[in-house]
């Protein structure tokens, strides 16, 4: 299923080099100001362009194709989508034969029958994502008052933000990629969304973020280094004004504390890498040397942030 | 809401002092063998006793109210109840004016204007675990020919599982508390399951396990270490039995890959800690120390496995 | 599936003769006042006793298992069962040979490949919409100011109530049996309820409705007559005060607007009818003479209405 | 919510004068032949021309903007859209102030504050169902081996088909409108399709058919006339190959039982009528008369046997 949230609902479409990719975004409510320049700062965060970057590039403009009236949001569904323009569908023909280490070539031919479409990914290609940032601004718009930022805080294990410009053009030249971790902090939410077990905050935020491709891990508070702690250590003691520190990530029995909600995303390093790889071939059924063209980011890491912001604002827009 | 589920779904309910609690788990083919005797191996892996555990006893025999017959399934909703006998509600009184650092109680009596029931964690407690644990039995005989296991490989950072016993010792006397990690591997699983992002293995397995009590972070493969790799190191090659290592997990792009599925799940330290605590007392409006009695765990880690396993069945059962 | 609803959501599980019946209702706000007596009313209307209705006698003790603590609501999902008790199993050994004309005994067997529980109806039988009364009775406690009456207004195409007993008993001595239809009002609704499309207050109560066994037909307002009808007359003009007539049944495009919810409910004849019915017998692979003994209503329509007006009253508690 | 379906899954979007509507489909197996001429013959039985129907036309074309490659569906979801061209906003202006008898403008205004896109009925248009008719080819697709057919057996209360068009020409003369029935049968069904209670084959059809704008009764089989019959008339008796009658519909105890599935639909009279109204005005506060020009259907029901089989391709697309 490509839908997610209860009241405020998405649903994704589109292949990578279909003709458009979309989202329809139900249970938005009436009346909020919402027009196509306001997606073009998320979404230039999310185009390629930087250092290690891909250089496909595509206006990426949105069409608001329902649920707007007069510049104003109507409370039915709101559609919107994108031209795809700039494919080049050729480099994705060798792929049938030898799927790429890493990416989901494989399964989508087994699972599908080799009926999907294989170009660009797909609909599996991190161009989905365009449209969950768009529905990102509609979500941040339905929580006013309320902040979200995620930035980038590692690059290969580096958090020494100076040193990533050479490390990616070092990677590149050795036609290889590097993976990072991206931390996410809303604050100004109120005490009370999420319910125990299977609606906490986590669940929900968790779910949203590892349908992001090239997600590894997620983390609230101390994380994995909770596990290595003690309970004096561990909990957060109440003040008068709530929790007076933030191992928990702002998260209590899987409801938010009023403190600021906090967690970790690790992105693998980007599959697609131009040093040849030895995989095997299914037409030959041989090992072979599988060498990957196309176009691709040294370090996709470099453009979630945005998408972790977009996931975290949907998540939040549905509970509020 | 307290469901979790497509096709298999279960839906949680009791409190931890109130008269009973159980689950009913509907999506269960017809035909499957299942009697009281079949609980009781995954029920006692998360019964108390071992050093580090809670004291508090029930008999944790679980009632079948409806969908067998003559001892087979019937495909209609299965309803299996617990009933809570051994508590002992007045250790919980204090917790009005000084909620517990690490617990629900303050967003629970924030959230529903106290009107939770605050006995034993009420809705929020551990024991709600034990019902999952029943719906994981049921899951698993759905998953004939599939095999999910998972233990505990560290406590507070320590994987020396000889030092343990002594650890946990110590804590205890020192009146705090530990956390841990679980691996969990799930085998024989075709591929082909889930579904490119919202559906992804990940984001179900994710929110599945988010709903346990005391969960920090979820991670699958190579984890957040894949964060600080370069692509040709995490990128797992195909050979003609599929892939040749298992840096993803057995997972790619949110689809079982026919590699195992493994994950780790952190686990943070027990938030009751016989150790007093400084903490707001909402009552005074003042700073003051909490002592709590109670019965608890030093880890409830060590009793987490087999719910990690039954959660990871109630997915799995669903995808099949 | 088992389950309706969105936030007020109930799940009901049990057979007509296994140890128990119930239902867990989600999504109750909390602080309501609720106690078994609540229940006793609703449930004495639901229960048999009167002409017409069949001799089967239960305590209908309701047991609230959770959910509930001090009197009042907590917020967490409630769990209410029924003990099975006045069971007669071997009156139904016979409709595995001979199923009933009217009944799910055939497609029971044939879907769920004979491994249903047959004794009742099993999870089919009627009795199931006893804890259906219950959750009604929880979800008119959330509708407070909102008013919700069925009665029924014919037996048999007769709307004279005078007749009725007289032809119940004709009908009894005659070993057959009778339908009937039943109409709902609900007042007090505010403007706007519902949504167009799938979520339309039509489409919702329709959909709970029909899960009441031997629901025939459903109609709003003015129903099928008002397919032979000018658009002049079946239009319901507004006035100062809302609409001034009320052919529409208090729903236009899918939303209540402010006149009552008036709905029409057939219910066909009960299918077990004492008269020896000529039907097939699947093992001597011919006709045969079935002759069904056991207890039944003759009309069960005559215990609907509050059956009616709970399904009404969760959806609406739903949508509220 | 503007979704139906739990596997075969719809979203609708788009309003009347907006620049485009559609719908996603999900859950579409792969490898089903599907272009856009596919459509053309449902569509062209919805578009107006018939005497009865309005003159707006719509070139109606459906773009496939994603799910499908080299003319085969891909397993991803399909989403389909049409242009809004041909469309005359001043219309509408009126409406404002005196919302039109049977129709959605006040309830809109109500519920949505009035930031609802009020032109040619915005997101209530029966416009909408144009996605849903190619929804329903897809859907039909699916269903291989079952034959979905629906038709119109009454106008104004009416069978003698050769007596319509007169009845159309005297209406329209007389600034008037007429209700219809429209009568579906599906053929070719697996025994077994449905679930006990809320997932009733009824209630998922009911459900759907609600949806559709206008519908004021939904009935099985024997309908509203099985309240008035004996057990001994109603009861489908078995012979060897199924039920030797169809009374029920085709449906027992919420399962399809291999006979024909048949049900009937009441569609009101078209609720934008020539003829002056007397009607609230809610600017001068006073009764008022209104004219409504536009362009409308005397009779709608004409268009909507190809809607009714589209509604009841998708739910059981969705059960197969």
């Amino acid at each position: 299923m490509d839908t997610f949230g209860r009241i405020f609902r998405v649903s994704i479409f589109g292949e990578s080099h279909g003709p458009q990719i979309g989202i329809v975004i139900d249970g938005v409510p009436e009346g909020l100001e919402l027009c196509p320049e306001d997606f073009a700062a998320d979404i230039a965060r999310r185009a390629p362009g930087a250092t290690g970057t891909t250089p496909r590039r595509e206006a990426d403009e949105p069409q608001i194709l329902s649920g707007v009236y007069e510049g104003h949001t109507t409370g039915a569904p709101i559609c919107i989508t994108f031209v795809n323009a700039n494919t080049r569908s050729s480099d994705y023909s060798q792929f049938d034969a030898m799927p790429r280490p890493g990416h989901a070539d494989y399964v989508a031919a087994v699972k599908w029958d080799w009926a999907n479409d294989p170009r660009g990914g797909g609909h599996f290609s991190g161009r989905i994502t365009l449209p969950i940032v768009a529905a990102g601004v509609v979500a941040k718009k339905v929580l006013e008052g309320i902040d979200i930022k995620a930035e980038l805080i590692s690059i290969g294990g580096c958090t020494d933000k100076e040193r990533w410009h050479e490390m990616l053009k070092e990677t590149a030249a050795a036609g290889d990629s590097l993976g990072g971790v991206v931390e996410c902090t809303a604050t100004g939410l109120p005490i009370g969304l999420g319910e125990p077990f299977f609606d906490s905050v986590e669940s929900l935020i968790a779910h949203a973020i590892f349908a992001i491709p090239g997600v590894r891990g997620v983390e609230f508070g101390d994380g994995f280094a909770a596990a290595s702690m003690r309970g004096s250590q561990h909990n957060d003691p109440f003040g008068p004004l709530g929790p007076t520190k933030n191992g928990a990530g702002g998260v209590n029995g899987g409801i938010t504390n009023g403190a600021p909600l906090v967690f970790r995303v690790a992105f693998k390093p980007t599959a697609s890498i131009a040093r040849p790889q030895q995989t095997y071939n299914f037409k030959t059924e041989a090992m072979d040397t599988l060498q990957i063209k196309g176009r691709h980011d040294v370090c996709f890491a470099l453009r979630t942030p945005v998408i972790v912001e977009a996931m975290t604002a949907i998540v939040l827009a549905d509970l509020v």
